[in-house]
């Protein structure tokens, strides 16, 4: 089969064979923004034309291609939802004779009846639920927009999204505080700064100026400034998300995780990393609920 | 004499009596970030050549342009700090001949001893003095980086900065959030609506994504999405900030002010509107005291 995580800016291709191991992969970036006019189908042969002719089947797809910008919509499903809600949910694409599926998001509402929505994660969280205790579990998936994730049963029942990558960005890049910025936030022991000051009262909002004033008053090298923002950020949303005596499960590949894990051992929340390439074996549980395998 | 509120993006003259009533004011795009080489006497004569030559005098200023990318720096003075350690340290300049003070900022530093600081919100503050109660006050100057400042026995205590303001305008500006949005922030019922949204529980990095994820329900119109955010970001910094029965001294003049004060009503807060001319009182007090009237 072929396994495919299309999301924004990139595009990852996975050929797997009958037991889910990854028998080749590629990459490029072509996320959906950067498919012109639509041709999905094209950018996808482009990409494993060669897989596709040697026969491989089924093609399961998610990310971002099954949204209203993406090649067909795949509308959100509502939580509570596992793997026979969101395979149920899935779109089919045909073209040239050829068959495509693609995975939908999901959606849920808060307290306050606000709705928040994933698209991409639900995949990696099926890809990961044999190694999860049915009596519940909570993911944390850090990203520009992370997700915390409450698992029980086999099923998503509700997640929280936290816009604080992209925050991060936005401050780093556009705000007063990027101008005493220098490099990348590298620095741990700022990092853990950051992570401790967003525990004390007071809000986000004064701590962002706070940064500001240390580097003022040069109690802040500009190299390490970065670092205690991104600890500060990362810390307020622990703060609000953290479930007290539960261990927090960590899903994510990159170095932002290896920052998570460090600020959550930080505030005393016990962390067990979870298989990072998840997604791949969701798209593949996908693939085989939909050939009935 | 000759009051100056000198910022970084706008300068401000007022000609006033002895009794501190305004004679004349003039008002330029001519912040200490717009004049070039540090050629700051020649556009401040450039703006009250003829007040100058009237024999105006004392010319008294205040604002970014007593700090280190201004005309003198007017190092930060520690709280608690009155009328007598500000005027005390003012810092003199002299050009061909003439005279003029400038106001000192203030530093303080919160309860994690991290520092904060303020500068031109200190002579707004010695403008209003005479209105609050020597028992103490809180006052709130609303603005890109919000104020709030603790005042007893006429003096300034304690303060906190919350960069309110400026992360609106970044996410605004620079963010998925923007990409949403159409027109200002004029809708109050949406803007009641994130103001209420911040008094619940979360942190305010979810409720950033709320903002998206009700759009793309379509649940938040585009030209209200803007008017939520500022009503999140402003009930988050009142949920931090506002001290329980005390009413909160509001003093500014913008139309934010006029939202803060919606806000802080809807929070059960009682507010009591200051002056909004206080800069050029504060700065006519700071003048009497330099000439010992």
């Amino acid at each position: 089969m072929i396994a495919i995580d299309w999301g924004t800016s990139s595009f990852r291709a996975y050929r797997l064979d009958a037991t889910g191991s990854v028998l080749d992969k590629r990459s490029a970036a072509l996320g959906i923004l950067h498919v012109e006019g639509g041709r999905f189908a094209q950018a996808l042969q482009s990409q494993v034309q060669d897989w596709i002719e040697a026969g491989e089947q089924p093609i399961v797809m998610s990310g971002m291609i099954g949204s209203r910008q993406g090649w067909v919509e795949a509308p959100y499903v509502p939580c509570p939802a596992g793997l026979e809600a969101i395979a149920g949910a899935m779109k089919e694409v045909q073209w040239l004779g050829r068959r495509g599926f693609i995975a939908p998001g999901l959606s849920t509402r808060d307290g306050d009846g606000v709705p928040d929505v994933m698209r991409g994660e639900e995949t990696q969280i099926l890809g990961v639920l044999d190694s999860l205790p049915a009596s519940g579990a909570l993911i944390c998936l850090p990203g520009t927009h992370s997700k915390w994730v409450e698992v029980k049963d086999r099923r998503i029942v509700h997640f929280a999204t936290h816009m604080t990558g992209e925050v991060f960005a936005v401050l780093r890049e556009h705000s007063i505080l990027g101008r005493m910025m220098s490099g990348a936030a590298t620095d741990a022991d700022w990092f853990d700064a950051g992570v401790q000051r967003a525990q004390q009262s007071s809000s986000l909002l004064h701590h962002l100026f706070g940064v500001r004033a240390r580097g003022l008053f040069g109690e802040l090298p500009e190299g390490a400034a970065a670092s205690y923002l991104s600890g500060i950020l990362i810390g307020h949303e622990l703060a609000s998300a953290r479930s007290g005596e539960r261990p927090v499960y960590l899903l994510g590949s990159s170095e932002l995780a290896g920052w998570y894990q460090r600020a959550l051992r930080q505030v005393g929340q016990a962390c067990i990393a979870l298989d990072p390439d998840a997604a791949v074996r969701g798209l593949f549980i996908l693939a085989n609920r939909l050939t009935g395998r």
